[in-house]
């Protein structure tokens, strides 16, 4: 499929090739078509923009990375299709690690998801975000971001079968989680073991989003996008009191005020 | 999956099961599960409920079947799925005919769909929507009902390619066109052959809710449920004047008004 360069709406046409393709080539669950289709209409709805909501939340996602101890991304597979590189990038930034992590989880979509996030590593290492950033450090900085999920150790408590399952060096031991588009029960799971969980969703009325305790409200490879400029510049500011409920309610608004706005 | 009798959100989840299902079996294309997806979160939105608008509409879009001289119900992958009986119903009750007609065109698929639909209609054939229609009357009513869609052997000008494919005997001849779910450019094109299009589509903004005749914003089950449900009771009005752009308004409004109610 070609887009034209000025097509309106060529970034969301083109994630959605992404994800057709990725779904051909057995990376991912059927299921994750259909929360790619939710999550288009929400998006569509915010007007495919970062709102200023959502940079606040970025920014304090980003704030999190950096003074955890032990932070980690979590991949499921959408994630690392929509934004596996700009995840690597933000994850040597941030000094934390990467754990591919899928609900659904059979051996061979995670084989195929494993050596996807490997490729894109590859990539990601090639280049800096930052003309300030030396190549040498970069590939250092890229190299000391380990990625797990092959060979997952360890049970979330409170969950049972196949998406239990997470890394005793990864999501298991981790202080910070970000989990970009993340289950349910599986983020309320994290945060009942006392983990601070950073999500990334549309909907700002998914139990997800109500759960976390920061919620980004924007598309996943945008929002990561976003934050890896943000996070060039290091931690902006202390850790400060977060109201996340205030986050949703301004996401919310923004969703009515835009639907208001396209009825003219 | 067992979803219990009293979840709030039953037939959005058994929707959902059916679509992920039939995709496995091989009935509908990649896209058809996205665009559910698109479908489930602005019907999260509205409440997944008919909204008064969408009433009225499909109040219009069943007078309009009434009124045809050569109705026909186009039935597409995920309408078939999802909402074909009730299809078939509302075809009897209005003497239309239904085509099924599919934008990505393969033969497996279209042999599926086939199948699927014959097995609907035999099973709809055995119970009449209402007590006050005998068994023997009944059974006329659906057998009368002709599926094309096997042998499309006439094109919609202005498209190319499999999409253009259509029944001479079908949509090509019908001066009514009922097609839920359909997408914007086969929107367009039959509404320049002349006819009367009427679409279910829960996205008010989407090319084909703004091209068609009456758009009915509301889920496609949902709809033709309650299009039977009212059909029992025959044409409710003479053919009025209609005001699309009304509608489409309307619905927008639904969905800011639930928005905000959400918020609270």
């Amino acid at each position: 499929m070609t887009i034209p360069d000025d097509h309106p709406r060529r970034d969301s046409l083109l994630s959605r090739q992404r994800i057709v393709d990725a779904q051909a080539a057995g990376l991912l669950a059927d299921s994750a078509l259909i929360a790619h289709g939710r999550g288009e209409a929400f998006d569509y709805l915010i007007g495919e923009r970062t709102t200023d909501s959502a940079k606040a939340a970025q920014r304090e996602a980003l704030n999190r990375l950096f003074h955890a101890k032990s932070p980690v991304i979590s991949l499921n597979g959408n994630s690392t299709v929509l934004a596996g590189e700009e995840a690597i990038c933000l994850a040597a930034l941030t000094k934390s690690n990467i754990e591919v992590n899928i609900f659904y989880r059979t051996d061979d979509r995670m084989r195929l998801l494993l050596a996807d996030i490997q490729k894109k590593r590859n990539k990601v290492i090639e280049t800096p975000p930052s003309p300030k950033i030396a190549i040498k450090t970069w590939r250092e900085m890229v190299e000391s971001v380990r990625i797990y999920g092959e060979n997952p150790d360890a049970e979330i408590p409170g969950l049972h079968g196949p998406r239990a399952s997470c890394s005793s060096l990864g999501i298991f031991q981790a202080d910070v989680v970000m989990v970009p588009l993340e289950d349910g029960d599986r983020c309320e799971a994290l945060v009942a073991m006392g983990k601070q969980v950073l999500v990334i969703d549309l909907n700002p009325l998914s139990r997800t989003s109500m759960r976390a305790s920061v919620t980004i409200v924007d598309e996943v490879s945008r929002a990561i996008r976003q934050m890896v400029r943000m996070a060039l510049h290091g931690p902006s500011h202390d850790l400060s009191d977060w109201n996340n409920r205030t986050i949703l309610e301004d996401a919310l608004s923004e969703i009515a005020t835009a639907v208001k706005q396209l009825q003219r």
